[in-house]
């Protein structure tokens, strides 16, 4: 995907491009004394792109924002909770997006239909509307356009997250400088933590709506839906992307050079923002990275490198720094991708350094000391020749540990 | 497949049925000071039936008893060690198969191609191979035909296991009493513990090779292919299944009367012995036991309750005896399988009593307190209506723990 573009890193998040303004607000959803809600917004009004998840099950708010970003011209507020996911909530919790919109369009002065939502939280329990209305105007004083509400959003949007997640980068389109800005939280998308991936990424470029879309759908693939913390795909996974098209750039209507230099700038961003999310895996110690090399073709190491990122003896072994590399064929093995075990070279790779561990599926004579230094940092690696063809995919997860357990075994409590 | 067959549990494993030894012996294959090699033994020829690893990568044993088992025409004794799992050695572990049942042979008077292997333990180490023939004719002093022999078989075959498992049972068939024992160690078959399925089943049943396997190809998608610890399908998972004919009655060649009465049987032990795996799940405090009712078929039942055994989420709420049904939707809501969410009833069951979760989708106004107690049985059931027909499936796990964590992390330590 990236070309040429020079990318440059900026500081902030959502509040990064052009005309967004961002604000927390603490409304006691559930959380006592922090802030649990969160807005993003923007004077001109955007073309918006999602994506959602796959889960038959689907939130209350995704139905909302799927139907919002088929069927609204134009998008210009997204109000966020942390507390209550509005899964699995039926139709009252549906009435319930339906009136966060209504409110947000009051207060906020924009049309009901220009409102996303979004939800994370526990399953089942309705929403307190008189506590989240009351939320809504807290936002309208909170939000400004400095880099401090983009970053109190992010935190205010946090559940079990250790640490808030956003970035901002901006390339050069057509003489204009654009600039893309995301924050997320949560773990996941094809295989997302319960407490939800939401992800939200806004810029000034500008772009049609059906390029957006192209453009988010293509990259989610080699971002968000390869990060994995533990296999349960949630009911409320949610990407948004609103563009404003303020940097003025001529608008982005086909596959040209300016699609290029932006899916490159938002590739760099989902890929921060997803890594982040894998490394902040519930309990984690370790981000893991799995790269599949030598593949015959895409589909096959994706495949690969997804069953190995997301096999709980795999991760548990890595959380013991254990280079434990007969669970890692193994998990290559119970893929369902076909490939010849006798050929594949596997290597641990970090900050330490690297080492090959198998040669032509069997073990070379490495060192069990250097590789378990290897995989004591804080990134690790491991990478996979299957020998067959020139496609590779990577994958990120993370460790298996005690934490994650305790966290899940007591989340309702 | 159950009928009006009376069956009996008798006490004893492997040794039960007439005609079969067996025997324990500490190789020191890599433990210290136990048991690490066990023999079944049977005087008489017996026709063989067995089911494998799904997983491409196949250890080495799998790939010989698999020959064996198709080209032999009948088996007399099987070796199993518990120390090292021959997996991923190459051409090197496979000739060890070859050696292991040459000395077998050998030592025992027996056809070198009557002689079935079987391994467990760590991935990707040799055998040694001095130590393992030493083993064979230790076992040829120990075996026995006693229960006490069955029993000492049983705990040689354990790695990470905390118990030992066999059973045996009686059923008429022909006028003659025929009996069935096993004995198995591990904890899954499509996803098992690293640590490996291992299953052994004699009978004195006088059955043809070509009905016994379909009678283990049949019960083995109820039984074993149900059960899951973590999602991981070992290189080893093995199942074989022994009859000697020793019982008299004539002899099972079509699916009569005496072939559903030999099936139910057989059922009832392997699913003993599947759910003893189960239950026995690395670091496990409960088995856990889904049950999807009201299917529109049974390869819907079986991926829906497949999808919540499996869900590290849901396996983690057992373990903190939370109800925490929103998962359970939600791994239904991810397994593929289509139903309608807003049509689920569900309920939790266990020896302290039953308690409706939900009813078309939304909780119903049930007593916290009340799931917790149940939650906290060491066998707990949900069970799940998703009322579109009749069909249904049950699938059995158990909870995730901090030990299933410890083990793992520390496991080649």
């Amino acid at each position: 995907m990236s070309g040429q573009e020079k990318i440059t890193r900026i500081s902030g998040g959502v509040t990064a491009a052009r005309g967004f303004e961002a604000g927390a607000a603490a409304a006691g959803i559930k959380y006592q004394g922090r802030d649990d809600m969160a807005v993003i917004y923007s004077e001109a009004p955007c073309r918006a792109a999602g994506t959602f998840t796959t889960n038959i099950v689907k939130a209350a708010p995704v139905k909302w924002d799927q139907k919002v970003v088929a069927e609204s011209p134009y998008v210009q507020a997204v109000i966020v909770n942390s507390g209550i996911a509005n899964a699995c909530t039926g139709e009252e919790g549906y009435g319930y997006c339906r009136e966060t919109a209504e409110e947000t369009a009051k207060v906020f002065g924009v049309s009901e239909d220009a409102v996303l939502v979004a939800s994370t939280g526990v399953i089942g329990m309705q929403l307190p509307m008189e506590r989240l209305k009351r939320g809504v105007s807290l936002l309208k004083e909170a939000k400004g356009d400095s880099l401090e509400n983009g970053t109190a959003a992010a935190k205010a949007i946090m559940t079990t997250d250790t640490v808030h997640k956003e970035i901002a980068v901006q390339v050069e389109i057509g003489g204009k400088t654009v600039t893309i800005g995301g924050m997320c939280k949560g773990s996941g998308m094809i295989h997302p933590n319960m407490c939800t991936m939401l992800s939200f990424v806004t810029t000034d470029a500008n772009i049609s709506k059906e390029m957006l879309q192209k453009c988010v759908s293509a990259d989610v693939k080699d971002t968000y839906n390869m990060i994995s913390v533990d296999g349960d795909t949630s009911t409320n996974d949610t990407l948004l992307v609103l563009a404003n098209g303020l940097a003025g750039n001529p608008e982005i209507t086909g596959e040209d050079e300016d699609y290029r230099a932006f899916a490159a700038a938002l590739n760099e961003v989902n890929t921060y923002l997803a890594k982040k999310m894998a490394g902040d895996g519930e309990g984690a110690t370790a981000l893991f990275e799995v790269k599949i090399v030598g593949a015959e073709s895409k589909e096959q190491a994706v495949t690969l490198s997804k069953s190995v990122v997301t096999s709980s003896l795999v991760k548990a072994a890595i959380y013991g720094h254990d280079a434990n590399w007969g669970r890692i064929l193994c998990a290559m093995g119970y893929s369902g991708a076909q490939f010849d075990p006798e050929k594949v070279d596997l290597f641990f790779e970090s900050a330490a350094g690297r080492i090959q561990i198998i040669e032509n599926g069997v073990a070379v004579d490495y060192s069990e000391e250097e590789a378990t230094r290897i995989l004591s940092e804080p990134e690790v690696t491991a990478i996979a020749d299957v020998k067959m063809g020139t496609a590779s995919a990577t994958a990120w997860g993370c460790d298996l540990t005690y934490d994650y357990v305790k966290i899940n075994a007591d989340y309702r409590s």
